[in-house]
């Protein structure tokens, strides 16, 4: 065993954002990966179902089992949740009633309000009695709380693209909470290891097009957190787009300053007040990278990693602001992410396993 | 040769909008291919350069020339230019004084002002004297005015993209002409073949990013005709993004309707008013295709046709109109369309070769 | 009705074959579509479940119906089956029984001897009386007995990539039959339109990899007519391999010439017969590209085509022959070559609807 | 500076082989990256060119210099050179006499014998003095020769791809020299960072196409490498092809045994020669995967890391013996391979800064 480090397991293991987490905690200093769930692959070794993790010595001889809540809550001390929405839920409870520390990649407690959940998810909440412990793992915003949870609501993948550019802004009052258009490209594992004609190489290669408009799921997070950051209610227009790339989200937002600026002077004026602002919030942020001069932001620059790109242009034509921002979803969008609070909460370095 | 047909030519063959166009002119059954122009490839047969194209019989004997005016004023009546702006205007000026109706798919002849021109193309228009003989060549919207024009000056991929679906509505009075919003992905091919690292294979692929923001040159013609459309300046929002595939663009546009809907039964009685505006402008388009039922444009649909689709939603919760529109931005979006003007100038099915 | 024309339908017409059918067959000047068959969307029109062809008037009123042989029988004189193999039998004995045509895209036909098809397809042949009755679908190799058929058995899309360019040297003895590799790459519309895990876009792009070796089905029709070209029993080595394309098969060819040739004037010698025997076979042949000069076969070139693209050379250090083919898999190698059967059963002009 | 390490150079840092070094030093334990050479981005720091780095400190601050030795050999102990082949020469013979130790990523010090150079490259040798010096950094083959080594010539992405597989057969007599055929698939970062138009996006998308056949440079080294292991002079046949990845190259290996086998007993007493053969190879490197059961090699598995895989099959019907490799061009096939001879030739651990 690895020194000082602590056991973990993943419930889930063979989805995308499952595959990621077995990526990074085989590789992460201070976790031992003690567990792996998979109906489907049960009793097969990590390197039979996944080749390209072989010549990790623990994937020869780690084998995925089916998910039994008793059986995990002995294994490891921390559990990894990567599994639909709906279905988190029937093992948070009995993982966290034995004292593991739950980290939920799924849905099922991002939202503080169990009725939105119902609105957006289309049933009950399984288990609304933990929405008021569950923390939002966002760590640039939540790092705190998130150190002493037992519970992380771990972010979605469009949310999380949307929420660290717009946060600073909105809590700086430099923005219009009324106003906000947020247009995203995601590539195609975003939609999960789904045996779905949608899903075939020959249907997503040489396509682009939009899907579940108006109203995405992750707008309930995302206007619940954008409330939260703007002191009153935010609802906000969310357009996502599916595009032949594995990896990858690329959000454009659409903003209007509550400062109007008709010229070149106005629009320097308030540039500098935009650069303070996301230099003041993400100057020291190990995973937020601020471009600077005519960089923009492109996912192939942040595949592979927990980094998000975030780069902006005031449009002195429109009044308008566009802030962009690229990060890969299976990594700061879900994986990485989450393994960010791991290490928030085990007390290691925030960037241990991440780099 | 081919009964009742017009001789054509074709100068700068050789790109992507170029072989299009050679692409579509050989199988049209109303014109006949003389001559194809290509410093770089001059004295090489069309078989050669493209041997997809091999089959076609003319292909094998028609050879590249050096694009020389006086010569092409002898060899065909109709001329398209399918070459970089600033360079246009110097054939179309000859082309036309020998007697040619000349196609541009440039940049060079869409304007009306040459004061625009020159913001956004950053020089001197190199023939001012012609802007007010062109015609716009979206058959859509001139059809009559493209019937009897010397000069087509056929539109900009992104601007027909965007053009199309804003245009009925911005007649009609359903949207604000200050609140107009274009994010739009396209395909590599819109960057020309050019022999630049940004296009090559792997600084595209897995790659997805935003360009030329937020003043692209497109937005010239784009505003233009949507301020003609709307009787008054219209200033639009524009970002086009850069994505992993050949061909195709898809447009996303953001509208706020002139009339408030705040509820389910508001939505139903504008959008039945969105629905009677589209079905009087296209309905009998060959073209446009205004998708029903649950059905979102999507890029592979249109690749290799003429054909745009368009399709709307509107959001009661943030009182919104999204239009998106799908389209090959080599078709529609250059050549398809350019073959389109030909067919109405010389009195062809406007369907010609296109179907 | 078009004039002169065939009523023809498609049983099976969802898969990526059908569906490519369905395009050739709407769009053909002979040809009038009665009926497709589809379990999964019987009763929705082909323009609700392809929207690309919408535009066709047809594709708006024609409607998916329940595969049916009894009522296929009065709605078509030709009918092609676009199934999987095992299944298309049960429709060709009664369509055929009712005095239909069947172009049959499947693998139930192509095998003289049941034996072998037990071998390789691990059943019983469902109809081993009709096995005399097929023609083998290779209109370059069997035009004339096409011409009298009642059942086709359309060749595979590896096996007419190995078969156009093997067949001519076979037979004119200028390789030895036993010492042929065939090396194939195949784009992922190859393997159907199948919601399997292995065929989603995260699992194909960005990947390349060989499958079903050393004993693909593929091999008993391969081997059967190469054997008839040569005159006796032919074994070949045959790999075929997953890229992320769309459509296309590349074949690379590794051959012994039956004449050894060790320097530049014995490779000069040999090419001119090697020349000459492909020109004999395919000079006059509107389908095959035999290529000239320094061009080499590209899958990009021949893609939405009936063309297959054959080039040569002759390597002096080896004394080997490698030949290399390209062919759209769904078209060359599926449905056009089924098209061209159909042409030449009803005496239409043989490319009619594939150019 | 890191404890007990060396301090590294690159020259010519911007192409893709480059690039890679440049990701693997910056995060090697035991390796200080003090200067990138760059002509073109002479000036300009390491994050200002390549984004995706602009997370670790030293690029921040690691600006591109131009290329001269004599600064090289006062800044570095170690050099890399990635260069074309022809230009690397003049860098290693006056930092090999200033003391450096230099690991050449180019052909030029490959042969052992100037006049195949010649051949093969078209021009004579720059520095043959020098190649009687070199080792070739196939660490796998040459570990012991490369702990002692002062130049190292790292071995070409194709051809680590046909010798690892080979070799050890060769050695242990198991295959004909005479009867190997390697058919290799590449991503289209082989053809390194260069503006020509066959490696634009449009070019290589949606294609698959040999070239350089039938005699490709590669083949120089590759066939002196197998002729040292047969103990006899061997020729092959290879072909590359260039199909739509990023990274990987697959290769298919058509082989001869030199005990033939006709029935299943006869294979599988040869199978147990080839197990027996690639473990007593590989059952211990750190970077050879020989794959077990039903697993094929795929380059998605081996992408970003300097494994290569391996898989065998034999063909009782043909008697031929199939091998099939996947690597990362741009890891095994180039730069990880040559930070591999790095840590040889400094004494670190051989999977230092690999894993």
């Amino acid at each position: 065993m690895k020194p000082s480090s602590k056991k973990v397991a993943i419930v889930g293991a063979s989805g995308y954002s499952g595959e990621e987490l077995v990526r990074l905690l085989l590789s992460h200093p201070h976790a031992e990966l003690t567990a792996v769930t998979s109906r489907q692959y049960a009793g097969q070794t990590l390197a039979q179902i996944f080749p390209k993790f072989a010549h990790h010595p623990r994937a020869k001889t780690l084998r995925f089992s089916e998910p039994k809540a008793d059986l995990l809550a002995k294994q490891a001390e921390v559990v990894f949740l990567a599994l639909p929405h709906g279905v988190a839920a029937e093992y948070a409870v009995p993982l966290m009633q034995a004292g593991c520390v739950v980290i939920d990649l799924s849905a099922d407690f991002r939202l503080r309000n169990a009725a939105v959940y119902k609105e957006f998810y289309g049933h009950d909440h399984p288990a609304p009695e933990l929405l008021g412990k569950a923390v939002y793992g966002l760590p640039e915003i939540y790092r705190d709380a998130i150190r002493k949870a037992l519970l992380i609501a771990s972010p979605g993948c469009y949310p999380t693209s949307v929420l660290l550019p717009l946060i600073p802004l909105l809590k700086a009052g430099l923005i219009q909470p009324g106003a906000i258009i947020a247009d995203s490209l995601s590539g195609v594992s975003g939609a999960g290891r789904k045996a779905e004609l949608d899903y075939l190489f020959v249907e997503c290669n040489e396509s682009a097009r939009a899907y579940s408009i108006p109203k995405h799921r992750h707008l309930s997070e995302i206007e619940q957190e954008l409330s939260l950051a703007a002191g009153a209610p935010v609802t906000i227009q969310f357009t996502p787009h599916l595009i032949p790339v594995n990896r990858g989200i690329l959000t454009t937002l659409y903003l209007t300053p509550t400062k109007n600026f008709a010229d070149a002077a106005g629009a320097a004026a308030l540039g500098e007040k935009i650069a303070r602002c996301y230099a003041k919030a993400y100057a020291n942020e190990p995973f937020v990278r601020v471009l600077e001069g005519r960089a923009l932001p492109d996912t192939k620059n942040v595949v592979g990693t927990n980094v998000i790109e975030i780069a902006w242009r005031l449009d002195p034509r429109t009044g308008r602001l566009i802030v962009m921002s690229a990060e890969d979803n299976l990594v700061k969008g879900a994986s990485g992410q989450a393994v960010q609070s791991l290490n928030l909460i085990c007390g290691f370095p925030e960037t241990a396993g991440l780099t």
